[in-house]
């Protein structure tokens, strides 16, 4: 829909701890699944950068994810899972497809 | 297929100018798909930061980006029809999926 959001965390990985990460993110993909609101996941990794990832989450709206998730045991199960291995927080910001040209 | 990477090019756009930097970009948009492997565009606009956008561009290599379309007329009619908007130079990054889990 028109109103989706995607969430776009950066997140920098500690170094060497990448496929452990990965696997993290693969068993916390349910709990975000799971969560009212929650349309989609996927994990993007950088080509220039090894240690970077950008985790992108469909949501209905911004306080899905802000407001829902957040209080969600999810996104305890989430941070527990996949925190371990962030090398600083992560950056998180919100978009909404301006143009989706092909 | 596995082996496509994004590019995301991150664009501070000066502020007042989103709307006629969201119609350069429409109107770029051919430039793009006429290039040899470029597979798709999107733009997506920043909630928490207005004039932010990100460019986000499949190819079917780094190469195709970096080198063909770099050498290509399309990229010199995109940076003629977006570039004046520009705020900053993009921050441009290559990313491949690491997982989508749904």
């Amino acid at each position: 829909m028109a109103d989706d959001v995607l969430e776009i965390a950066e997140i920098d990985v500690i170094r060497g701890e990448e496929a452990a990460f990965e696997r993290a993110v693969a068993k916390a993909a349910p709990h975000f699944r799971e969560s009212p609101g929650c349309l989609s996941l996927k994990l993007l990794r950088s080509i220039e950068h090894p240690s970077r990832y950008r985790l992108v989450v469909g949501w209905d709206s911004v306080d899905a994810h802000i407001l829902a998730f957040r209080a969600w045991p999810g996104f305890h199960e989430w941070r527990r899972l996949a925190g371990p291995y962030f090398a600083s927080p992560p950056r998180v910001e919100h978009v909404r497809a301006a143009l989706e040209a092909f």
